[in-house]
């Protein structure tokens, strides 16, 4: 038995993405694919102007293009994966779950909502349940839970596993080195970035300071709470295709050295689901790993690499990678998808 | 009246920048160009690989390239420039000194040893008074100055700035996004950095950590005590032909805001000598800025860019930028041979 | 005593590099800067995005952009250059000339029509004279002179040197590797061409294909007979930013060596115009050579540099090179216009 | 039943891909690695910097590498893929296959040698007889079979399909756009490929020129006879990681049109062997494809890429492009011994 789905956003470097992950997907089978109104009634394979280093899987090239619109969308599709920029999201994706849709999103809007999940199931798939909350607050039959930020995405399960191995973190210094696909196809011109580096991504910084101690925090049955770690991030764009890297500075209440991290995240479990990698954080010994173009396929782009541990000046620092449009954004909301349907939300 | 001056290690990418540097130069005049056995006896033009993107000076392209010894100098040179392996360098510069050579290098060799001043003119030219210590140590007629690592040089006037402005400085992490060039030319493998970046740089963190506190350290006329800020760095290489950029949290003892930062960095004065740069450092409004590839240009290559101040979660923010082989290695050794001839060592 | 000129277009990628090249020139004061009605009014420090690596000239950045409209330029004006988009200079540039308006212009609009010139000075001059006709037909005050497109520019100065020196070209192949300046600040994505090449540039082997007869076709006072060389090229865009190489085979009706070519090449004349290079052909020995990073400057980025001279299996083959901003677009404006001036047309 | 297979030169770049492509195969079985002196008696894992963006398979981690010399060999290995430089091949392949080694080579020595088989097995099977010519002539019981250079092979089957359809081919030019891997691990520094592009590569356009003659020649059971296309080749380097793209230009007897081109390289057959592609030859409809990014894994690296047909103005234009370490050296040396298995060389 399948579940039927959809894609709000079908076309965009996100979209495209999501129809790899999930055209050959076991439970999920594609139903919809939504874009903008002046792509409504094409084909697939003359919508998106397709950039994945593999070929259109042939059925999805061939299906139908929708507007983005509860009515335009079949009603036996149960899971909606929403890739759609971050203004076009907060107006439409509230329609679709009031219209009864549950929607698993990589856009930004609504993350730190109070009575939105926002969700990387290895490390905190119990707030999943705030679900309970968002229906009753907001009289949805749909629902909506979202994955983090790419880069937020990239250093939380590492964090997570020195706290759960113990560790009562106080500061993080967080530097990134980001992959310019994060910005999308058109994101950032080639005259920006080739023999360069732009030390600014507008509003991500915040993002990771904020995600991440949503993501780090308790959820009592009624609100999470966040973790109180403090996380200061400084962001940068480089000329690299896929992968971010980031450069990672941590003090905890009492003494954590590299051993203690790599055992910590080395041990820290993966869960079951089909997209899930194990493990989840690959550690490596030599110095000068993981790096963007050798390491971002570990897991199939899904589990998250880190190395380099040293003690710091201040505590304990290292170096942390993830693919960004894989195990950041699409594989991140395929995963939430599978989760929901785990536990029985679909 | 100029000063013979010669270059100890001309042929390598850094020494030929300092060709590049010397051969215009108004009161230094190239009289001797040394480099390994194997190219000693031919001429500059054959023994270099030229890769600077300027032509070879004429008169320079045809001098005799000699060995890389002190007998194969002539005794009217007064300075030399070193820009040896620190492999090398630290066999061969003492005996240069003991024949009576005056050394300014960029060689990373003995830049820490208690008698060696290591300067940056605008930030600490007091410290070359502790060539007296080294010569009475030593009995050497000749001296040895050191300039810092280049990616020392690109953050440490901007703590400096704020240092002088009064800000009690304890806490500093820099992250950095590091140039090929400054690896020389057959450094970094092409297949090793296109699309990638390498969270590694042997040894790079430490000098990062150790030079700038001796930088901006008090000398007392017989040793120079160590600035006690606490420095932690981490290093990544990136695929940027030139230009270090570098992120950089500072926490003071008092409130430090960024307008406090920007004020104290474009006040920060910078000296009288041929090469330095006006304003020493160059400050960005723009919050993208600076980048390296249309800032590291700044002042001839010569200063200093900072910019994207921000509060951060703990203390303050900002970016920086140096040209890593203009005033991160060729440039700054350069200054450090104006400095000695203005204060009368040759 | 200066001329006052404008710039049509003035905020692009282009126009940037015409204003860095007009601001200091000797004869020439910018008096006029449009662009879209969308920026009119604003600072041109505002309404442009600076990305040229120097800063903007201070009076520049303080001078109010207009429309692209006649109405807003004021008359005593006496040249504009034009880097306005074709199909915006298809419709704006004859209203400009009809308003009585010189204009040299880099936009590939008309390039082809009977009675425009296509220029580059050091190979063509003669054919301004064709603007004699252009007034007749047109009933103009002003006029409208061409330069050809910057892949065109690259190669024919070295095909002009070899029909000069009185060999009867006949065929001849060109493959190009163009920079991603060409295409303007957004042309390219990162995502396009990072660790890529583009074997596609759309209208562009047309552009190579036929302005480069009419370049070396003869006016005979009346009209322009095209050369009947036979030319085909394929285009390829590649991860560089600044300066287009191109590979070239000639085939002559007698032989054509290797040393033939560069001693025409080497001996071929530039002109004594302000924006001239000296000499206009740089010819290299090194198989290796031109390389964009390396030789796009040479001549300040108005020379075209030659290297890699063989026998080929069917004829002459060799390679050659142009900054494509410089030389290949506004540099190349600049230099019309310094000829329409020294000719008397203003 | 598998055959006993060894690597000489294992721990190169080609060595690696190699590795990579013998490890899962199921008729192969690597038994042996040979490398350097200096790595004999290593480890896999510690004598190669594994730089593949795949993880080293395991048990081939654990291997011991030995010297590369026939005594260090064990007898019961079958078949040896050489990926030594072409230097070291010249001295060592001839002893491997005197003490009865086959050897299925990719290193450039011998390639145009008149009794050593130079094998596209789709394109000249048939050649591979010329080993019984070899083994008359040598008195070797082993025999030595090469795979063509990368560049080479990924114009030649775009050829042959033209031949082979009945276009009598005269004239036939081709400029390289090549990537950095085809040079090795450490073939071209950073610094001289980054923003730029090298019209050079040493020894390049020779092989393109020759190759292709002996690979689309006639073997008439003594000789090759060339074919009698007169091949003129323009190599450039650029910053490309993997895959070969080219622009080739092709003149026949009697007119050649695109849609012949397309329909006979649609049409080209491949074979049975187990790392056969099918198809052989893609052809793409989009003018501005093949690029190197989104095409080079086609059929798992072992296709080859075709588009951009058109009409040029003297014959048919059109580019293609290979995975220049895949299709172009380590696969294609796995397919020739594919191939003698199959021929029952083994």
């Amino acid at each position: 038995m399948t579940v039927q789905v959809g894609i709000l956003g079908a076309t965009g470097a996100v979209g495209q993405r999501l129809v790899q992950l999930l055209a050959p997907h076991d439970d999920f089978e594609l139903a919809a694919l939504t874009a903008s109104t002046a792509s409504a009634g094409e084909l697939y394979r003359d919508a998106a102007k397709w950039r994945v280093d593999a070929p259109i899987p042939d059925h999805v090239a061939e299906m139908t293009v929708t507007e983005t619109d509860p009515d335009a969308v079949p009603d036996d599709v149960a899971l909606l994966f929403s890739s759609l920029p971050s203004s076009v999201g907060a107006d439409v994706e509230p329609a679709f779950c009031e219209a009864g849709y549950v929607l698993s999103s990589n856009s930004s809007n609504a993350r730190m909502a109070d009575d939105v999940p926002l969700v990387v199931p290895e490390v905190n798939a119990g707030h999943l349940d705030l679900l309970e909350v968002q229906r009753d607050e907001r009289g949805w039959d749909g629902a909506l839970v979202k994955n983090p930020n790419c880069s937020t995405i990239t250093f939380v399960p590492t964090l997570a596993a020195l706290a759960d191995a113990g560790h009562d973190l106080e500061r993080v210094h967080v530097a990134t080195l980001q992959a310019v696909s994060g910005a999308g196809y058109d994101g950032v011109s080639s005259m920006e970035i080739i023999d360069n580096a732009v030390p600014h991504i507008g509003g991500e910084e915040e993002k990771l300071e904020t995600e991440s101690r949503k993501l780090l925090g308790e959820f009592d049955g009624v609100t999470v709470d966040e973790h109180d770690v403090g996380v200061s991030a400084s962001c940068n764009r480089i000329p690299t295709i896929d992968g971010h890297l980031e450069n990672v500075w941590v003090e905890a209440a009492e003494e954590l050295t590299p051993a203690d991290a790599t055992d910590a995240m080395a041990a820290y479990p993966s869960l079951d689901l089909p997209s899930s990698p194990e493990p989840l954080i690959h550690v490596f010994d030599e110095p000068d790993r993981p790096q963007p173009r050798l390491d971002r396929t570990v897991g199939g782009g899904m589990a998250v690499a880190a190395g380099g541990f040293q003690e710091s000046t201040f505590g304990l620092q290292y170096n942390c990678l993830a693919h960004n449009t894989i195990r950041g954004a699409a594989g991140a909301s395929v995963l939430n998808g599978e989760l929901l349907l785990s536990e029985g939300y679909l």
